[in-house]
């Protein structure tokens, strides 16, 4: 096994090494919070993309697709508020000329405290033994307590400061704390001020008319000023949903942890418009709907829980995160919000135009309420990959790295690989590569012992091992060895379609949400 | 039949009107050459990816994907020779305020006199009759041979000035011209100026550090960098192409023709990475295979033709366009350039990295030379949609709107219609669509009688529908209808899948490359 520690670095490492994920324009030292998906990346990617599409649109009548542009007309932002809103409080230090978020100083103040908590209970482990019962003795304990309740009043007052837009505050706060520079240790701070975390740029080059634009912060607002078009174009009925994925740009100021917050990322989001009223039941239905399509995955039970948010955005009326077992925690992976009319509302005012529905069974015009689901397809990729990635000792006291892909996103299906690089086994092996590509990713290799070719597979995620020997020139027949359990059968070449197709099948693995 | 000059409009407002496409930010009053691919629209391109995809990454054992940022470090541009030389001549009008590019000012002037020159032909084709030889005539008449060189003379002029960057004599010829600004008729011009293309935006907020990105104008650039990173992870050997498809962006001044020219669009580019000197096998290859790929879609061989350039670009020693009959005419749907290594070479320099691959048969490094294949995804959608767009005289005078887009690449792929909405027959055509919507797209309709809902899938593109009647009730059969020849079959419900598959299988469509 991987020490919990350790497997974040791994995660990193054999992404690249594997050809999953790359630095972006690594030969020009990088591009910070920026990455590239690598030849085996980009089809994980795709089959993340691809697999919930169709468990979305594809097989759900009342849903459909969208693709909008990254470029919207600027008052799309006004309306959406992230002109006004779309802030992040950002402090700079006069004397290293380093940038900081504020709230991000002063909860990292606060985790120092958290590691002195850490630290007593540690202590009091070792010194208890078996009948220490940590629950008691954080809530007992007066030094553990009295940090607690210091941690709790400073992110209180955070938190209102903030709410209030009071940024003097803010920096009073990180004052009155004497937090410093965690490079240069100056405690010599700017005032704070908010910065807007869309990236701008300009359309057009006329004299008059260059427009100020932005590059997308979210995809769900293409999706509510396409409303009306596809609703009647599509002749679409409420309960209905428009579901898209695509780029969406935030210029983070402190994005880390790989690909979990980057500054170019993608979203696979749904918007579902419904009548106004219904919003909590249709909030369970796609609670329930959207923790079946990660469970059919797969990937343990336990490593999703819900997680519902006490202070909601202006938007919503209710909001949860399925969070993820990440190799740094339970994290966020997707949100589902009920958004009520806020949206279209706005977009209502901002434009000018009606954006509503006329129900014929109620004979009367509404502005449908939304519930959204919205998934970070960067974020699953780092799910599915971290999740995937472990180390087993095998009985020779050696390990073997596999990475136990479900085998439905695994980048390539199957390794045909002839035992042998001579007697014809190549030739053979070719020509089941030929048969199987127009169905399948499969990958022919004749490097290296077949054990070490194993083991590349093993690492690569790929599912299937088909190997040609010399029996094979006899009776038609190969081995195929399973990638996470390395049994081997002799199957005849016939029969390997349907025996791959069984496994790495869409159909077959969306039915499990059923 | 519709008329040509007709035909463009039709493609535009068809593809509104059901859903393909629709202006971006509509109720804002739309953005410019930005357009959202709509519900059918964006399964079409996703279709059209996916069978670009197929054909170049999982068909081709030596060519695998990659997914790179549109945000890429901002020397790549220096290196690629964008941030110098990605520029059009602008010149805007004092008066009117409005700006125009300096060349095509210009070549609207030729135009008009190549008006002139069609309207001698014209006149003379009425006197003659069918004795007017027409080449004849236009080698020989004086008054067109002299438009013709006066257009001639202008071309050249203006062609040197701009490959020398001589602005000033671009402006003197306007000034010579006499040219107008077409809204004002004002003759009072500024100087011409060079205006980049990219779109520039600041990445990070940090006091020191803000740093000037550009949103990619091309995706080739993303593999160049990466070209080291797959070859050596994927262990490639040399010929080898990475693929990509992806956004890129131009601050187009004059977008126009619909989807055709965007300021934000889709490629599908490969770069076939070769050995020095294989370069015109590898050209001829590719313009072979590509142009198979767009024969296999079956849209008539006779739309496509090659356009060598006799002109290259900087970087090419040989580049052919692949073009097609758009409603507007031939224009460039595809190009194939043999870019020499131009660009791993400048990125070598700029970046101080050897990109260079060592060859164990030779026993030496070199640095690959590149073919690319480049398609415009929209551009693509355009072709595939305007040639698709139909209207059929029928035996009753009445005529259909038909919208025969390659079964494969069809939005949705059956229709299941009861008859009447009436008798257990919807219930019928639903459980149809329960056990069909696993493997396709496919709609239930029940609105309206079952003719009207044969014109709405024709215009719609669907390749099949199948109608649940009362003898569905008896014999558990259905009647399948192909939208093309409007023939009906009665087939078994058992079946459907079957027959349905046989038409849109991509392994089908691609075999046919073959």
């Amino acid at each position: 096994m991987i020490k919990p520690e350790d497997q974040f670095k791994k995660v990193i490492s054999h992404a690249k090494e594997y050809g999953y994920v790359f630095q972006s324009s690594e030969i020009y030292d990088g591009l910070s919070a920026v990455y590239d998906y690598a030849q085996n990346g980009v089809e994980l990617k795709k089959n993340i993309r691809d697999y919930w599409w169709k468990a979305m649109v594809q097989l759900n009548d009342n849903i459909v697709g969208l693709d909008a542009s990254i470029f919207m007309h600027p008052t799309t932002w006004k309306a959406s508020g992230h002109v006004d809103a779309f802030n992040d409080p950002l402090i700079d230090n006069k004397d290293s000329k380093k940038r900081y978020r504020a709230d991000v100083l002063i909860e990292d103040y606060c985790a120092k405290i958290e590691g002195k908590i850490n630290k007593e209970v540690a202590k009091a482990e070792k010194r208890f033994g078996d009948s220490f019962n940590k629950e008691e003795f954080v809530s007992t304990n007066p030094r553990v307590v009295g940090y607690q309740e210091k941690i709790n009043s400073i992110l209180t007052r955070m938190g209102k400061s903030l709410e209030k837009e009071d940024l003097v505050d803010v920096k009073a706060l990180i004052e009155e704390l004497e937090i410093a520079d965690p490079l240069s240790g100056s405690r010599n701070w700017t005032e704070v001020k908010q910065f807007n975390l869309m990236f701008g740029t300009k359309l057009g080059a006329s004299a008059d008319s260059a427009m100020d634009l932005y590059l997308r912060p979210e995809t769900a607002q293409g999706i509510f000023v396409n409303f009306l078009n596809v609703q009647k174009t599509g002749r679409m009925k409420i309960p209905f949903g428009i579901a898209q994925t695509g780029k969406a740009f935030r210029n983070e100021i402190v994005a880390r942890q790989f690909i979990f917050r980057m500054r170019e990322f993608e979203q696979m989001e749904m918007q579902f418009f419904i009548k106004p009223g219904t919003q909590k039941e249709w909030f369970k239905h796609w609670k329930e709907a959207r923790l079946k399509w990660h469970l059919s995955l797969g990937m343990g039970e336990e490593n999703y829980r819900f997680h519902d948010h006490e202070k909601l955005a202006h938007y919503a009326d209710a909001a949860t995160d399925i969070e993820f077992k990440f190799p740094f925690g339970f994290k966020e992976l997707e949100g589902i919000h009920s958004r009520t009319d806020f949206d279209l509302k706005q977009h209502e005012e901002f434009s000018g135009k009606k954006l509503q529905y006329f129900d014929h069974e109620e004979n009367a015009s509404y502005t449908p309420y939304v519930l959204e689901t919205s998934i970070g397809l960067d974020r699953m990729f780092l799910a599915v990959f971290s999740n995937s990635l472990v180390e087993e000792e095998l009985d020779n006291n050696t390990t073997r790295t596999v990475l136990k892909l479900p085998a439905v996103l695994a980048p390539t299906k199957a390794a045909i690989l002839p035992l042998l690089k001579r007697d014809g086994l190549p030739e053979v092996a070719k020509q089941i590569v030929e048969d199987l590509k127009w169905d399948f990713n499969v990958f022919y290799d004749e490097k290296d012992a077949v054990g070490k070719r194993y083991r590349r597979q093993d690492a690569n995620g790929t599912p299937f091992c088909i190997t040609v020997d010399h029996e094979t020139l006899e009776n038609n027949t190969v081995t195929i060895r399973h990638r996470d359990t390395m049994e081997q059968k002799r199957v005849k070449i016939d029969d390997l379609r349907e025996i791959i197709k069984k496994e790495v099948d869409v159909k077959h693995w969306l039915q499990k949400m059923n």
